[in-house]
């Protein structure tokens, strides 16, 4: 069948696809405009053909300041990172730069919804996670572990499944994201 | 003196590096958390030498689907696109693309907060315009005029004046567009 096929076709897709793909799917139906922010170039030689696109001949990759998904739901603010990671039993902190970690400290200062999209790809395993668990463990990682133990993501994370429309359905963690967010204050 | 040499020194900015430039101070200062969107480009070919870092070698510019500028301001989603006219009486509605005004139309959905700063740089006047008054034009243009009369603007805009730091203090418009916009609901 089509729901199949369309279904067998996704096996193949990054966690970044998945949640592009989803992104379209409530853009669509009118639930969240939320969009990944595209990877911050340096253009320095860039050639105009005639009759043709500008080409650019000469490019560097820079370094980013936010994480890779902002956008609106609802009248909040929402903005998240997305990481997918092989182990099994903890998530790996070196998976996070200082400048997402500031970002999210900034974010959240304006009371913005800000969390992680884990993937735990052996266990085929998602979760959200607050952001303000994250800055704990990252600011303890010199004294304490340097990941975050599976179980601690499941006590304070919410997990959710993948689906068909949308292939990840994270909104419906929002709102209990929101409300730990406000028990927080 | 340096508060001098400073301002000189911005004559010859941009808008959009106003902007920047304002951004910046929103962000030391815990103001705000705004940043300008990457350009989309489509990356078809890299370079990895050794010992150096890679080289783009060929890209192309792709379509943004949404504006400029997004962040967040004490808990709203603030969403904006920057626009300069050397006109004197008017702004032309060309300097707007659909996709721009199908992603205001998604986000005012949401309850973000959304706007156009213009800037005539011929008057060295600066806006904040509501962008449900500018989808209201967009719509009309077939029947009505192709442009937003400066009139229109100061009417329903709010006017604010380059300073030291920010260089652009948009912000300060921003608790009036707010209660604007709760006020159309
Ligand atoms: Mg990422
Ligand atoms: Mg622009």
């Amino acid at each position: 069948s089509t729901a199949n096929a369309f279904s067998f076709s996704k096996r193949g897709m990054s966690l970044e696809q998945e949640i592009n793909d989803s992104n379209d799917h409530y853009l669509h139906k009118g639930i969240a405009v939320i969009h990944k922010k595209p990877t911050p170039i340096q253009i320095v030689n860039v050639d105009y053909p005639k009759r043709s696109r500008a080409v650019i001949k000469e490019a560097y990759f820079r370094q980013a300041s936010t994480t890779d998904y902002n956008g609106v739901y609802n009248g909040y603010y929402v903005d998240f990172e997305a990481k997918e990671t092989r182990n099994k039993t903890s998530f790996p902190l070196k998976n996070f730069h200082q400048h997402q970690i500031t970002h999210f400290e900034n974010c959240l200062s304006q009371k913005g919804i800000c969390f992680v999209i884990i993937k735990f790809t052996s266990l085929n395993r998602y979760f959200s996670y607050p952001a303000s668990r994250l800055i704990k463990h990252w600011r303890n990682q010199e004294d304490s572990r340097k990941s975050i133990k599976l179980n601690e993501i499941i006590d304070y994370g919410i997990e959710f499944y993948p689906g068909f429309r949308p292939t990840l359905p994270y909104l419906e963690t929002i709102n209990n994201l929101i409300q730990r967010i406000e028990y927080d204050k």
